[in-house]
């Protein structure tokens, strides 16, 4: 973190401040320019924020110099983590589809889409049970029940599952569930992030519409902190000023992540554009751009789904889409679980 | 809602959307252009999802003509609402100054704020119990114990208290605040929004900081879905390319909720730029364009601020600001409780 | 400028690097923590670019220090600049209100138009002879008839006038302009920036709609680098997520603008909104936060306007809008010119 | 175009507006549900602005339903454009490396990168003679010296050059450039772009940093409107909130683009993050997508270059990554030019 001073600024205060880095454990660089004078904090500074700096009058600006998230760094684990859930390896060249319907709707529907996804080569079984929409009015999700049905397809079929949680008080309830998914609405719930951080689930962690890759990883350490490493981030499409798209694939988040951190990362090209006729391309880019894995919704009956029916697949559709998915997976020299 | 469909779309398949359209109790009107075909939907679409229509083949695009938010709407309610709170009114004229520290760090410290807002003319007594932080390294909030220390503050100075609540299950903790606040990073934490409008407590919701305005007042629509019609809105500053300021306060956003709603709103000038030397000019223009009130960081000593100093004005300062603002209030024709 | 370099950085490299430095006539503060080496460049480093160290494979990343403006940077030139344009002053508490139709459309239009905004107390006239449209098949302007008009209006009322360039090809057109405003699209149309630079008109710079503070006065500073130093800024709205606006006025610029530079600012409440109903409480706002004038759309019969009839303020609100601005303005303790 | 109106709108002023709809040669679907009234405006509205009808008192809102690029728009032109250049074929299936320095420095470097590239399988040489720079004092090209190196290299390696044009009175210098590149900057230069309208020369068409899909494509029916139809466009990256990289690959781009309009479009990997070490990703992503091409920034010593040497890939890298090009061009069934 370094200190931007204000033009000729006062030696008096410039000592008080000095105190105050050293009293937090820290050594400072001095350097004055002729125009500008610079503090640089040595030491760790993880906990520490520009504000807490940026309150003296001396000081024009703070500039953190290295990144706040210390556990899920690369720098502090060089090698890609690869994690083993429920038989199946992710991370690291071992490419994941995890797919299903937006929501759990009934018992036929489910068992239906977990068939097929399977047979087409899908490793994860996901679908809704409490689903996070923009309207009170609309459909909320089978909740409770909806997780019932989820796992007797994973009983029938043998799929591992994964599903959205969206309360603190849910956890229980999430006892057979295989990966905990958390929305990207909620990235930044922190006393959620912190439950899931004390769990011993894997969590796969949705990126929020805004949210820089600094914020995304510093939610993912906020699970790595309650003990809990085993994290899959999900880039599900950011924001931006197009209106002819719901959100927007940030395919740079897949190199950027794979520079800044050793976790495995996955696509989810569905809510990335919101339109079923983009699913195809959107996940042949995140394949060529070295992602983990795929998250993709398949309906057996998309004009009736529940939610979200525009991006979802059909299963015919799905099963033509996992075979470019695999040719192209095996064109990567990575190995489809 | 308009369904605008494909060039030369199918009668077979037309016929099958009407059907579908006219099985969910909404009316057809069918206009057929040149180049374009359009359905427009009569009815009540609110807990329509566009995701419904764009499923079908024939659909090109789907666009909302109504809002979606409808118990907030200023069509539904044409008149401002005016809650009454511990003693004060707000909204429609009646302008409120909320103050006092980011976190409450100890029993001197909020009490001695709390005197100084108190005799400067601030109406309520803000402070930070449960604090979100981006790190979690950082300081988390006195937590219950500053929930107490707040409302030993209301005891002894007779203010009201306005505080933030982070999980559903933290709800019986806050049964003495005057009003809670439901901070920007969960102003899309439905299961909160839903426990909230469950709740008979004035609920302080501040926007997202990508949240349009559609999305914010969805948001106040789920907490009065629940049965809660106690809603003051906060605008505290919206995500911009701007690199000098934290948020870029969104001036629009007030004139826009008065003519959307009929809700108070008020402005967070500490969070909206995340620096002390502009919590005054925004403060003014939040005051010229019409806001209801103000949110403002205060604290006794805000070098040794836990979170957060850098926006904090000191006691004096505030002291100042209020002079102005009441100045100002006055101008306005409006009048400060 | 600083650059940090990566973990472990080879000490050869660090050699090659710093004697790159040393010739471009810099110093270097070398700190090096235990987690991260920084080197600190000392000297003027506003003509280098960071993409000329971030070349290096020992750089991780290079940050600015300091601000890459320096004729228009405050720190190099503390007063407020007062610009006196026709026998109006500008800035530092001089207010001037410019009006006037999007487009000129006639010469009666013109000079009814003129005539009253001078009646209701603007100093400048505006008019668009020359018009940026996103389509090519909108109406484009009168072109070099428009700008005749404007001057015959000029003639008849004594009115100075502002108008838009949009081609180097058309400066010698301008010589009786007296003020030329380069419009938000053009903000970075460098090669027209450097012949606005090479002439002695005072120049009405806007904003473009998505550019930061840096790059705004870095267009500035392309002005001042070609000798002309009688810039005017105007801020008029940025890009933002909200869809029911047009665009979204950046209220903070007005203080940002007022520390980092010593130019005055002026805001355009008619664009910044692209609705008529906003540009009352928009320009409240830009008063109290301390802005130099204001920029509005006045037309004589919006609903006929050959383009952003909109946001245009018929003859009788421009009148009423005036009575405000100029209570505002006297309460302020400014003086409208 | 439909026109939403206030609720309870008066008939008379309803009468007006319709006359008026009338008298620009449209004809009216008038719908009046329960809550809400709208207009259908049946006919060619491409020239007609939104605001020309938000002006009315009674109307709310305006909402376009068609696209209003026309000669660009793939419903009018449903065959990929294929176009011709200077022996390469570009489009459908024909897939162009463009590739040389950012800047064009001397004659030694402008030859050794073109031989080079030229080895490697790329089909056009690239080079900036004209810069954009963001500040004055950068280096801002070698300018019209640049164009005689660049045509030097065209004469002596045989290979069509593409380079940038920055202002309208520079057109005639251009006379033997194979294709005139319009920078991201200028993408709403609309006088420049009505003069590369009248021009007979292939252009590529940058899109501007925060663009949307529409205005681009309203860029390239400038273009055409001028009566040149050799349009290519580039997708260079877009602004997002993304602090370490300093564009944003809009990868969604490339199927939008292939849905929305029959012209070919490239992608440029180097601007688009910035860094070297993402070009490959980037590249490979792009060319999943379905892009016609790339535009990659080669340099004989980037840590020399006089501007963009961070992005930019010495010969060696370059030669790298055409081997991979070759092989990801070839499993897509696409043909190298």
């Amino acid at each position: 973190m370094i200190l931007i001073l204000k033009p000729n600024p006062d030696q008096a205060q410039i000592s008080v401040l000095i105190r105050h880095i050293k009293e937090m454990g820290l050594s400072v660089n001095y350097s004055e320019g002729s125009r500008t004078t610079i503090l640089g904090l040595l030491g760790d500074t993880s906990a520490i924020s520009p504000a807490d700096f940026e309150v003296y009058d001396i000081v024009e600006r703070v500039q953190r110099v290295t990144e706040p998230f210390k556990q899920v760094n690369r720098k502090m684990h060089p090698d890609d983590t690869i994690l083993e859930i429920s038989g199946h390896k992710i991370g690291a060249g071992y490419f994941n589809v995890f797919a299903g319907p937006c929501s759990v709707e009934s018992e036929t529907q489910i068992l239906e889409v977990a068939e097929r996804v399977k047979q087409a080569g899908a490793s994860f079984l996901r679908g809704g049970a409490f689903k996070p929409r923009t309207s009170p009015y609309s459909f909320q999700g089978l909740e409770a029940e909806g997780l019932k049905l989820l796992l007797e397809a994973k009983r029938q079929t043998g799929m591992p599952i994964v599903t959205e949680i969206m309360s603190e008080k849910h956890l229980d309830l999430f006892a057979d569930v295989d990966i905990i998914q958390l929305g990207a609405r909620n990235m930044q719930n922190f006393m959620l992030l912190k439950e899931l951080g004390r769990s011993d689930k894997p969590i796969l962690l949705k990126r929020g519409l805004s949210a820089t890759m600094e914020e995304f990883l510093m939610a993912a350490e906020y699970i790595f902190a309650g003990g809990n490493t085993k994290v899959i981030l999900c880039e599900r499409g950011i924001r931006t000023f197009e209106k002819m798209i719901r959100n927007n694939l940030d395919i740079s988040a897949i190199p950027l992540v794979k520079t800044l951190t050793h976790l495995p990362v996955i696509i989810d090209p569905s809510h990335a554009a919101g339109r079923r006729d983009m699913v195809q391309p959107l996940s042949r880019a995140a394949i060529a751009a070295g992602a983990d894995g795929l998250i993709v919704e398949a309906h057996n009956n998309p004009a009736c789904a529940l939610c979200d029916g525009a991006q979802s697949l059909d299963l015919d559709m799905f099963d033509q889409m996992m075979q470019d998915v695999k040719r192209r997976v095996a064109f990567e020299g990575r190995q489809l679980q």
